[in-house]
């Protein structure tokens, strides 16, 4: 017999969360033969388990390991002995599986085989995961429009802005969306982006230090739900004061460029055409992405990325991806163009992809905000 | 030549944080042979990482890769290349080394030896450590007593706390005190548990509902800060109202059980006998552990564990563990006792463990509050 076997917790890796729908931090350990799903883990666990995981058989390791007389069991103990009663020899396992356990299983006979990756069906969501991330998207927008009015009300002393008397930070900005993003139950895990001028360039630099005026600030916000535990993604790049035509054109390019994009997304397209689509264009428009004084600049990133119970999954959209897309995929598509000396603008819509095209998941104007 | 391998990354790993001091979200590789450190990470990163990552040499893959004439290269060939440069036969990994990746470097003729844990120097903190998780409890404690604060305005109608003429809920309190730690720029990764009566005997559950008045309300807070990376963790438990005597009697054994355990903390004691002295105590004083009612109730975890870029980290304070703590060692103290009916009490204090005994980096109040 066959099993597909992981040993993680849902903080770790998503499929574990995916295959149970239980929220678990410490190492559990999921099999699934068939139809048949296990789950075995903590006695402290296993009470809420019963409760909340969708699977067939939950198993309490601690009370498994007295009836099997298993003494200070250790997890390739433990993993062993369950595969051993359900009659399984062959284990399909994640690339990233723990490589201890998978160098002791197969001293114990057992043949590994990497799947990758585990859940293919993860990456086309349904009508009801795609709902979970329209409800973090929506609690962003509230959030960012909190956010840029408090940027509007600023006021432009020299190159700074000052807010409420003091001088406005990407971190105040940034501590602003996060509190406010965790009052909506969503967790911005991994930090929002909150640069301007010169920063921005430095495409996953956080930001930090004043606000400038008169020149973009970029806000990039990808949070996740406490409850559903599903992802959105959104940046927008505004001006506190008054663009320069060349920032205006920059912008408008990154919006032209965004919109050709979304015109040709649609099941069927890879990553790599639509990502080439951006790219051509922006060379058209005179704005070449290559090395200049010793960096990267112009479109110096890749146009997107799947979004779900990750924030970052497959399918990626980058000149190298010519996988097809699939109805339901949920992707961003986020082209910007970076320059030393005249700042950074992108704009990034999470979008979901149809037999037709695309339904956009944000709401949030995209024209250029001077504030 | 011998080297240490880690192909991971910072959010993923906190040893690949710990080696390199460098935060990077996404999968990068660093090699040590002896004291030489070398950091090969992605062209997006590796400008921010000269500024900020503390190795000696930084490697651009993409360049890298272009040089070599690696086509479309994946990691395993940009890793296998890397140690054929520096003459590397002999790999040591993490146990939780990617199987895939281990398999593939295996085939190629390397040889890897796991060693676990990869950084033991980890777990017996710097004053420059202890520093950084005593600056994280400070602020907790300051967000704590905001949200004492408010639960002390409740009003008690009936069973229920009303706030500002609402419901007060376990919810509410969690989001007030997520939201005001992200303003201290402390994010609470894995959330904040704040669950009364009954609920709080499912010791993993986060709570949910309307907290109750006259029982015990449990407050356990463990945030990370977003500057440093390290954590600490506290627990209080409090009361809304009054408490009954058994109630009382309950938590001031909980107190008394941890006070007995603090007194004896210091090097060269073992978490198995720390863990002994509590429960032995809660049995003398008529606090049994055993199921009751298909349930386990009484102390039903461990005493703690270790804190720092981790908030669950060795050393473990529990019944097996007969390793002796070091100086340097910060770890939890947190007893607790929970019954249905009567509800659950833990309280916990991050301490450093030094030669002669421990210092206690928490000074938030410890007598019954009965707000």
């Amino acid at each position: 017999m066959k099993a597909l076997l992981l040993v993680t917790s849902s903080a770790r890796d998503v499929d574990f969360y995916y295959a149970t729908k239980f929220w678990v931090e410490d190492p559990a350990i999921f099999i699934q033969t068939g139809k048949k799903k296990i789950l075995a883990l903590s006695q402290y666990e296993a009470g809420r388990a019963k409760k909340e995981a969708e699977v067939g058989e939950i198993i309490d390791i601690q009370a498994y390991s007295k009836k099997k007389r298993l003494k200070n069991p250790s997890m390739i103990k433990i993993v062993s002995s369950l595969l051993q009663d359900l009659k399984i020899a062959k284990i399909v396992v994640p690339s990233d599986f723990n490589y201890q356990l998978g160098k002791d299983l197969e001293k114990q006979g057992f043949v590994l085989e990497v799947k990758n990756p585990v859940f293919p069906g993860r990456l086309t969501k349904s009508k009801a995961e795609i709902k979970c991330i329209v409800a973090v998207q929506r609690k962003m927008e509230e959030v960012l429009s909190e956010a840029l009015e408090i940027i509007k009300k600023s006021r432009i002393k020299g190159k700074l802005l000052y807010y409420q008397g003091e001088i406005l930070t990407s971190e105040e900005i940034r501590r602003f969306i996060n509190s406010e993003l965790l009052k909506r139950d969503c967790m911005p895990v991994k930090d929002t982006i909150t640069s301007s001028s010169d920063q921005a360039c430095d495409v996953h630099f956080f930001g930090s230090g004043p606000l400038k005026a008169n020149s973009a600030i970029i806000i990039d916000i990808f949070p996740r739900s406490l409850k559903t535990k599903y992802w959105s993604d959104m940046t927008r790049t505004v001006v506190k004061g008054k663009a320069s035509p060349e920032l205006k054109k920059l912008y408008n390019t990154v919006l032209a460029g965004q919109k050709k994009a979304l015109a040709i997304v649609k099941a069927g397209v890879s990553g790599a055409e639509i990502d080439k689509i951006i790219r051509d264009f922006f060379i058209k428009e005179g704005y070449q992405t290559k090395e200049i004084k010793g960096k990267m600049q112009g479109f110096v990133h890749g146009t997107g990325h799947g979004v779900g119970l990750d924030i970052h999954e497959e399918p990626r959209i980058h000149q190298e991806n010519r996988i097809l897309l699939k109805a339901g995929n949920v992707i961003t598509v986020e082209p910007g163009l970076y320059y030393l000396g005249l700042g950074g603008v992108r704009i990034e819509d999470t979008v979901a992809v149809t037999e037709e095209g695309c339904l956009n998941l944000a709401k949030f104007p995209k024209q250029l905000l001077e504030l």
